[in-house]
């Protein structure tokens, strides 16, 4: 009998790699903080003698979800204006507001509201892009999640800096000191975007992210004012743009890629770029709808993110697998498309191969960290489940999640937080709310 | 001091009518299930003395959602099949499972499963399009939720009937005996759809429908097949059909319109016929999607159906009206259309007024009956909460529905159903999912 750590029972795990297939009455062995074997339960009683035994008989196992795209801070800004044009929101809600409360602690305790958020929902790593990043990473240590942090370029004048070169002057220090300093967190360049961003930036971002071998996230092609705005500046759309400076490849994450052209989705895929869809974000904010079916047609890896949660207005990343199954389909008039265990890989392994990051996440295999939910089957709402995997996308509610571990430690215990206080948090952003308030939005009936 | 039933104290009350502004600290006054009077709490002490005394200081009181199109009975089948072709999904996978278990018995079953989920996620009345609606009808007047119950018409043979006759004869046998005999029921006339009804039927179900004043309930325009079908064989549209046999009009509650002309807008606007639009139903099974905003703008009454568990997979109205809202602004790429509080009437007064029910629920009006809602708002997932009607659409999840009452008695308190033993549920349904388990589709990975 091997000693170890966890040893957790289920009615199904799902591994999502190396297959995809359901496997019943299965257990999964952890131990310091990696996973050791998935296993029958009838074997896991002979080979492991556990420290904490963990029983879930009606429940799946799955990888933890990962968050693709999101502003982690903005949760404090949920909501505080809808149905507005782009511009409107923005200019006379958003930034001001922004401007207002933003600094570093407010940032790190925005963060904690979207991280208690994103585990209680099953979510165990995020793909953040914000201003003072080393305060979300104090969130994300904190709360023992993993997340990969963006360093933001803009050449707007922001809380985080005044220009493209002060971000990158930050950029260079804190990798410096902290990159791989904690094994939770790892790092994007996070140009803002084409409109926001220079070439003679863009190039000496792509250096540094050579440099440290990082991903570069970056919003592309979201609206058609953004590609109006290339044609007028740089006379050409956005993606050729950033191919003629050397961009696309495979270190970039391009986010939200609404407007493509047949031959920007030959490219992306002929240069291994990866792409984050944000279905809801780009519906509510009227960017259009993402030619999905293309853009996984050609071979592209593909991910999902909520966006931020003053743009969706959650951090709900089973909606956001279920909204792109949906409009898949629909837009393309085929229910075949996107089938479950498709959708299911963009939520897991797909996002963990746009980070650099599967060779420790996105599947429940053998050396890799022990990053794990448990979503509850047995509550009368839900039943019956037929397909534990067309379950998962079509008819979970992100509350039926009941535990969440990361690298081996539980941040979640049958639906109550372990890691976050959440009636203290609840306590610490009542009076920012209220500094927040006046800049709602509120629609004349 | 007036003596009343019930009194509910909340934090935010909608009462959609007159008005669609949120009313803070607001009281609801019952009596003999009917609301007497919706005004400030601190009035509410002085004017009433109830006695029961509920108070929801950190809730939305609205009212009851209204799930327009649904098909109770199929929560059995819930999951079944997905990600397949609409005819490989019927032929192979539900019609064989409902010809192995539906009978009047797994009906009554099947929708009290379906009501179970409705009255946990907020729903007080739904639409039912299924055979067997006496046995929907126990199951409504047991668990105490309103239900507008479809007498079915279909040409092809089912456990209902062998032709449209015996459809007819039943539904006319039903109206003698059961019109009007309970007060949580209502009745509509349900044709199944214009490829499995034939003109003589059509003329028939209309005056017999004529004859009780109920409203017509019917699959409409549904897919593209359906109308290259109507093509072949009646050389017109189904609607162009309909409207020769006189059929729309504004008892017509046409349910889908996924594909429909700027011409047949304006026909169905101009005779005040109702659509019921199921936006999740008509993605997954890849249908397409409707041109929201087009209807909108042409003026018609608009309401939501989830459709049946097994092509949707859920009863979720919040998941509906959010999609709704989403899909609009992003098909249209304007955010502003469809804003939060005309998709909360869509959910609410809209699907009254298109069951001929506006004079009983669909607001918090006094006169009308006590159909209402409590939604808590205070959960650390879902804060802040600035704008409480953009709350209720765009973050608001169906689990948060805390209480419930339908004509002023509860159905749910505190999350917990008081008519439905849903232990006792699960234990009935267990057996009957093992009989419907062979019919399962399994992807291969």
């Amino acid at each position: 009998m091997q000693k170890i750590d966890t040893l957790i029972h289920a009615k199904w795990v799902l591994p999502m790699a190396p297959s995809q297939r359901i496997l019943n009455q299965h257990s999964i062995a952890i131990d310091e903080g990696k996973i050791i074997a998935c296993l029958p339960t009838s074997e896991s009683h002979q080979l492991f003698d556990a420290t904490n035994v963990v029983t879930k008989d009606q429940h799946i196992l799955m990888p933890g979800l990962i968050n693709n795209h999101t502003h982690s801070p903005m949760n404090l800004l949920r909501g505080l204006a809808d149905d507005l044009p782009l511009m409107q929101w923005l200019n006379h809600h958003i930034w001001p507001a922004e401007n207002k409360v933003m600094n570093p602690d407010v940032v790190e305790l925005g963060s904690t509201l979207a991280i208690a958020e994103m585990i209680r929902g099953g979510t165990t790593c995020f793909n953040d892009n914000y201003a003072f990043p080393l305060n979300t990473r104090n969130a994300a240590i904190h709360a023992g999640i993993r997340a990969s942090l963006g360093l933001l370029i803009f050449n707007v004048e922001c809380q985080w800096s005044n220009n493209e070169k002060e971000g990158l002057d930050k950029a260079k220090t804190i990798l410096t000191e902290h990159n791989q300093s904690h094994p939770l967190i790892s790092w994007t360049l996070a140009p803002h975007s084409p409109y926001t961003v220079n070439d003679a930036a863009f190039l000496q971002l792509k250096e540094l992210a050579e440099q440290y071998q990082l991903p570069i996230h970056l919003h592309l092609h979201e609206t058609l004012a953004e590609i109006e705005m290339s044609h007028e500046h740089h006379h050409m759309r956005p993606i050729q743009r950033l191919a003629q400076l050397g961009l696309i490849d495979q270190d970039l994450i391009a986010v939200h890629m609404v407007h493509l052209t047949p031959q920007e989705i030959d490219l992306l895929a002929e240069k291994q770029s990866h792409i984050v869809l944000c279905p809801e974000s780009n519906l509510k904010l009227g960017s259009g709808i993402a030619p999905i079916k293309s853009i996984i047609d050609g071979g592209i890896n593909v991910s999902l993110g909520t966006d931020g949660a003053a743009s969706n207005n959650d951090l709900d990343v089973f909606s956001e697998m279920r909204t792109s199954a949906l409009l898949c389909k629909g837009a393309a008039q085929d229910p075949t498309t996107l089938p479950a265990h498709e959708v299911l890989a963009m939520a897991t392994i797909n996002a963990a191969k746009a980070l650099k990051l599967d060779h420790k996440i996105g599947s429940i295999e053998p050396g890799k960290q022990a990053d794990i939910i448990a979503i509850d089957t047995s509550e009368y709402w839900q039943q019956p489940v037929y397909n534990p995997i067309s379950h998962l996308v079509y008819a979970a509610n992100p509350l039926a999640v009941s535990d969440s571990w990361v690298a081996g430690t539980p941040l979640m215990k049958n639906k109550t937080l372990t890691t976050i206080d959440t009636t203290a948090l609840s306590s610490q952003i009542a009076p920012l709310i209220e500094q927040i308030r006046p800049f709602m939005y509120q629609d004349k009936k």
